[in-house]
């Protein structure tokens, strides 16, 4: 795992344009927001996917960057003053903060772009494969995944929301992006359809187990570790699956979830040990 | 001009979801702002390049829709109250008016994800032309265009600039989308990399005339056809080619612009002549 993530952050940094290009405020912005010690979960995901099916990790690179340029946008956007409004993101000033809502506005729109061309550099795959790898990455990025997750979680601020709206939000806030990552490197390790169907469950399963967790973390979270204010969900009045739930229900959801994700994959091989390791430690882990 | 322009405002609506969907205000959103009446220059540019070349427009419509889902991602993000602050676009209240920041931000971002969704939904054209549209669409929609430029732009507002600058600006700002656009609709239509080079320098001495004659139009332009105030760009102290070279000098950079776009292409057949024609409308327009 280790590895991966080293492998993840050299890459990251050799797709990223260098901040000593004209204007440098752009190139500066997108990288402050990307390389800043992230978990770096969805290309763990990618990588370990194409893995599962037998593929050859290198060449999931590009998308796995892709899906974190995609990420880093989506939380510069969602920290802006006319949406969240937070000026801290894992302990250190919102993009926003530092480089003033214009640029973090277009580094947020740059990196975006940058994920497609980066996803369309792929090398070694064939092409039809890699275009539905596109087209997946851009529905769960837009008005079809997390921007309408955003949409129903700004429009929810405030008020009791019922369990299908919860569900709604986070399978589009979180949920799309975290299955089409595992299913869009299933897809450049070579999945067949059944395949496909079995990540994607996985996907979906593992998106939920990691929401569920995150509300519990804002909770009962080490401010430290997390990098974000303890009970910060609960001032900003957000539905949390805590709040609907209760904990010890949202927990033992949570362990379902991760049951159902390594269920999904259980006509995998040995390949897919290490997704099996990443759904235990989603709902495991303080940060 | 009059059908091409009548499929796609009809391919438009077909793209983008309806506004019944769930949640519907980001839906109303993103056909507020592309179904506004646009003049539609970016997909005439893809559909008549593809034709220059002999291929079939058909299959160049959902590439042209995305263009323009790029353009008015790129109009709702540029009016927003951190940028240009312009509250009025083509005569009508601008994105962030009606829908406020929030959405306005989510709509612009649901629109270029929709962009390269809709290019990798192409079909009848082999998958790595169409995997190149996308990486050349996504380099001329981020950091290495659009969104450089706009970042200069505002850097260079209420400063005088060199015209190093100002040319840096607009072959960034509009000129990429422009360039991408035309070349892009060559490469669907399956032009050679001679044709591509042709149609690369016709794209850029057509995004340098358009752009001339916008500042024209904002000195001289009839407010009840452009939509905008006279002298908008004077009043934010813009820099613009008049401001920098005058009027005259201008316009006639302006036509030796034209003259330079039609020779470029003058190894195209009479399947070109749209573009010959197009080149020179783009300095005689009123809007």
């Amino acid at each position: 795992m280790d590895d991966c993530k080293a492998l993840i952050e050299k890459a990251l940094d050799s797709y990223l344009p260098p901040e000593d290009r004209y204007p440098h405020i752009i190139f500066r912005a997108m990288r402050y927001s990307v390389l800043n010690g992230g978990k770096r979960l969805r290309p763990i995901l990618v990588l370990t996917a194409c893995q599962s099916v037998g593929g050859d990790i290198s060449l999931a690179i590009p998308l796995a960057c892709a899906v974190e340029f995609v990420h880093s946008f989506s939380l510069i956007h969602d920290d802006l003053p006319a949406l969240d409004d937070d000026d801290f993101r894992r302990g250190k000033p919102a993009s926003h903060k530092v480089f003033g809502e214009a640029v973090a506005i277009l580094a947020g729109d740059a990196l975006l772009s940058l994920a497609f061309e980066t996803i369309a550099r792929t090398k070694g795959v064939p092409a039809d494969a890699v275009l539905e790898v596109c087209r997946r990455i851009a529905a769960a990025s837009g008005a079809e995944g997390m921007v309408t997750g955003q949409v129903v979680d700004i429009e929810s601020e405030g008020k009791k929301i019922p369990p299908e709206t919860l569900e709604f939000m986070h399978t589009h806030k979180t949920g799309a992006l975290i299955e089409a990552s595992v299913v869009c490197g299933g897809l450049i390790g070579g999945a067949n359809q059944e395949q496909l169907c079995s990540l994607s469950h996985y996907g979906k399963k593992f998106g939920l187990a990691f929401q569920i967790t995150d509300d519990i973390l804002d909770i009962e979270g080490d401010e430290a570790k997390t990098g974000k204010p303890v009970g910060s969900d609960l001032r900003k009045q957000k539905s949390t699956y805590p709040a609907l739930f209760g904990l010890e229900a949202s927990r033992e959801m949570a362990k379902r979830a991760v049951d159902e994700a390594i269920e999904s994959i259980s006509g995998f091989g040995p390949e897919a040990d290490l997704l099996r390791v990443l759904a235990h430690l989603v709902v495991d882990r303080s940060t």
